[in-house]
């Protein structure tokens, strides 16, 4: 955050119309914004506020995965529509290195963060990759994945081939009580 | 939601004042809210819409589960405050019984929904049980547990006794990324 306080600092003292528009509006500092995947899909910095779509543990490379969705994404699972998702869903994975809970030694609880990793769906652009936009960003400090677009992309695809046949997503959405509001 | 249409049209038959203010504020159908628990804590309606605090996976009974919290809660992370936890903070815990994935066949992914449970933090109200209300709302039904309060309570607190020098909470919130907004 220092750097964007250093930034509206400055911008206060300069005085500018353009200070009082920062100041009424997000206060997204884009210099702390990760950088887009080499596809040029855009870091989605609200990610953390979605909600929980599943969670997974991987016994074969010892991780757990929290699942979560955009509004688009479960909008489409109340109403059945994931077969195919729908434009605009969005699919993000966040994953650690499960490790032993220090009081409950039979729990795997998360241990260093890995990765948060997304599946952006439109079919109008996305018309060589399955039609899905895929992203991922690496450690705390969310590094785009990849030496460039084509092998990223490759690289998801390649792993998900196996769920060809539901539209290219792994995850099934938990079974959970239906929402009230 | 057919209960509450029903209710909803008869008040429009009879056209009173309470008509408009229905149709006006959120849609909240009580007849679908869950009963309060034993100890009189209302069921958190909106708790879906909570961020993800953690996730485990428990070898001992093969169960999945995702943590999550309140925005007080989240604050409380984002700012180190959570031994003790504020007052106000409410974390969850949604609970599946585990499978296995049908592609992915080392992945462990949540089958049967068993339970929903919550710890609402209030020192001024939980003097007697810790510090914490405690809560668990079963199966899709979203049905109260126990058979008393007393009863229910003493159940949690003994499973959790083992953490009782982090502020009877097991859970450790999982290192992620900072949040940009």
């Amino acid at each position: 955050m220092k750097k964007f306080l250093l930034c509206t600092s400055l911008l206060s003292v300069i005085g500018s119309p353009l200070t009082f528009a920062m100041s009424e509006s997000p206060t997204i500092a884009h210099s702390l914004v990760p950088k887009s995947a080499a596809n040029g899909i855009a870091f989605p910095v609200n990610y953390q506020a979605w909600d929980t779509v599943s969670v997974s543990y991987r016994e074969d490379n010892d991780t757990l995965r929290a699942i979560i969705g955009n509004p688009q994404a479960i909008k489409a699972i109340e109403t059945g529509q994931t077969n195919p998702w729908p434009n605009g869903a969005v699919l993000g994975k966040l994953v650690w290195k499960a490790g032993q809970d220090a009081h409950w030694k039979a729990a795997k609880v998360p241990g260093k963060f890995i990765h948060a990793e997304f599946m952006f769906k439109d079919t109008t652009k996305w018309t060589d990759t399955k039609g899905w936009g895929w992203a991922r960003w690496v450690g705390l400090e969310q590094v785009p994945f990849g030496k460039d677009a084509e092998s990223a992309h490759r690289s998801c695809i390649t792993c998900h081939a196996p769920v060809a046949g539901q539209d290219w997503v792994f995850t099934k959405p938990a079974v959970m009580p239906k929402r009230i509001q």
